[in-house]
């Protein structure tokens, strides 16, 4: 086999720039910290001034019923100034494990839980700004075990969606984030890869 | 049928508070505006500040040549301070349509045209935080027509990927932008629905 291009792990193409004396930290927050910071091109010798929002990694849960559903939750989103269709998640505290973060997330967002959570894979929701790296994980024979117990500032409502309706829910644009359209539609294409756990017809379009 | 909770188009559950007199801009940059925005649950009543970055919208291109290659190219992404693989893309200038502008960047950063874009739906990277909405549009029959002139701060390596590799390379997270894994794995299945442009087993994953 000959290796391609897109095979061959490969250093960054730039790297910071010597001391650090041209970055500033423009605002801090108890959420993040807005910094610019120069780097430099290992092939051209450019210098450029990037932004970098530095935040904590996140997790977001695929939880699914012994009835095949999944557990979304509905919430107020302040980019888009509306409500959004979202599997349950947040921020990992510092040090923690995205399964464990995500068990914690799930229970106390929606008040379930189930069995041991199995990792999907890690996504950047905007690798050109944000620091934050977003793990999808998949939580099996999912059951409403507490009352859920959000943060003080999160008002959700719990929907349960059968696992064949998700991508007529994606194709309407009724779910439209995109961390969580892209971990559902993996771990349905992965489903769909064994024919004893889900039918095929489960990854079909509604056009 | 019975309407379920899910089909509902809903109000937003929060709205701004009042006159905005506690709202304030943290910091403004060519790039985007940092905001603290004070909003009112309309259901408890409640007030929170939330962080709101506006910044212009942006859009994805998913270009694929009359041989079935994907156009992808790689850059240097800030916040994972590495290179990324992913779909050419860019900002919106204001105005301007999704479809014009997905043309333009994939023109200005390979070189390559194709037929008129179709427009595949509307993500959000991250709605917690970012205004910004990214649409994916998909233009077939790429073909290299031009030099690429990307912008003074880009330094992008073009890639032609075929259709069939792009599932392992989303498998292996070699292609980890949640916005193009999304936009990716959304087009596979509606072109997986049609048969008589993509044989199914292009969706299949290797494991």
């Amino acid at each position: 086999m000959t290796p391609r291009d897109v095979d061959r792990p490969s250093d960054p193409s730039w790297i910071s720039d010597g001391d650090g004396a041209h970055d500033r930290t423009l605002v801090e927050t108890w959420l993040f910290q807005l910094r610019r910071e120069r780097f430099r091109s290992r092939a051209s010798g450019k210098v450029h001034d990037f932004f970098v929002a530095h935040l904590a990694d996140g997790v977001h849960v695929i939880a699914v019923t012994g009835e095949q559903q999944v557990v979304l939750v509905r919430q107020f989103r302040a980019g888009p100034r509306r409500d959004c269709l979202e599997t349950p998640g947040g921020l990992l505290e510092p040090g923690e494990d995205p399964c464990a973060a995500g068990a914690r997330e799930l229970l106390e967002e929606t008040g379930y839980a189930g069995d041991p959570a199995e990792r999907l894979g890690t996504l950047w929701p905007n690798p050109a700004l944000l620091t934050m790296g977003i793990t999808t994980i998949v939580i099996k024979n999912a059951r409403r075990v507490a009352e859920p117990r959000p943060d003080p500032s999160e008002e959700l409502a719990v929907e349960l969606v059968p696992v064949q309706e998700i991508p007529a829910l994606i194709q309407s644009g009724r779910i439209d984030h995109a961390v969580v359209v892209a971990g559902l539609l993996s771990w349905l294409m992965l489903e769909g890869a064994r024919p004893s756990q889900a039918p095929r017809d489960r990854v079909s379009w509604n056009r």
